[in-house]
């Protein structure tokens, strides 16, 4: 309990702040990669890891020779943040355009998942649902090369920007066309291994 | 110079890590958002930020009211991470099953621009080409409530995985689709203010 706490409470923007659990579980839902911020002889960084939710805990994995997973195993402080990016809010000023996003943070740390399958199940169908009934399972000796970490939903908070644009009383005679340019993600159609004609082919132009 | 010095060095997948700062600047230049990860009473978080770059500097911009701001202006140590994903590679079995995307990390400590309207132009033009010229520019109220920071290009990793997905022998008699599912994001249509029907529509789905 205690969501949120004072280290998650929103300073900037309260009014974007959302409570609900269930927003929570939504935006973490809703996302494919998390940045996970972590402290290395006090530099830190942010690594992004695919990720899964069961209940009130989320799921991540890596190898055991990474650095990153080495240290959340060892209980090390940790901030895991998902952003989806919805779009652009255009005002007739610069200062108040913005972006429209739904953002997660959860702070913690971590604990070892020793039923490492069917957490990793959990985040295989985060990524794409239904893809784990048919790939073949993890052996024992890649199971014993993959650390499985999960972080609870304790302390955490929710942010959703999704208005529109504000005028102020300076931008009379400014008119630019105003509104918001929805920003989505989408997935195509599978490439078959077939069509790589190469290596790989350049990634697409963004 | 120096870059990737020990810090960034990729120690996981080093096949994958770039050494181009072309491919540094092609990364940044190609996302919306990246995320900040900085230390505060020993707890990391990582907040998401809108940026631009110059050269061969890294612009982000905020409120003077915000800890994150405040923090980084004193010269806090960070890393701005950026990732652009950009597929799913479907492999055969659960292990080999990865994602394709491209990341940056920038390590270092901040300082503050005082020239802030060719900054805030900067990552105005990264937003949203063109979009600087046609808005009302802040003024000096509003860059009195605006820092803006600069993460110099000195220490770098980036990451690339752009491939097709591996068989491995244990595979024999497991045959699911493989290949590559494409991710790309999208910008559609500006929804102009006037159909704004209340507060606001709910979020797409992603």
């Amino acid at each position: 309990m205690g969501a949120p706490v004072e280290r998650t409470r929103i300073r900037r923007l309260p009014d974007k702040a959302v409570r609900e659990r269930s927003t929570l579980h939504a935006v973490l839902d809703a996302g494919t990669v998390a940045h996970v911020a972590f402290v290395h002889d006090g530099q830190p960084y942010a690594v992004p890891v695919a990720y899964g939710r069961e209940g009130d805990t989320v799921l991540i994995h890596g190898s055991t020779g990474s650095r990153l997973f080495r240290l959340l195993a060892a209980g090390a402080p940790c901030c895991l943040t998902v952003t989806l990016l919805d779009g652009i809010v255009l005002a007739r000023s610069a200062f108040e355009t913005s972006m429209r996003y739904r953002s997660a943070m959860v702070l913690g740390a971590c604990t070892v998942v020793e039923d490492q399958v069917p957490a990793l199940r959990t985040i295989s169908e985060r990524i794409l649902p239904g893809r784990w009934a048919v790939v073949r399972p993890p052996s024992k000796k890649e199971l014993a090369q993959t650390l499985v970490l999960a972080l609870p939903l304790a302390e955490w908070s929710v942010k959703v920007s999704d208005g529109w644009p504000e005028d102020t009383p300076e931008d009379e005679g400014w008119d630019p066309p105003t509104g918001v340019i929805p920003i989505r993600e989408v997935r195509d159609e599978l490439l078959d291994v077939g069509t790589a004609t190469d290596a790989a082919p350049p990634a697409a132009p963004r």
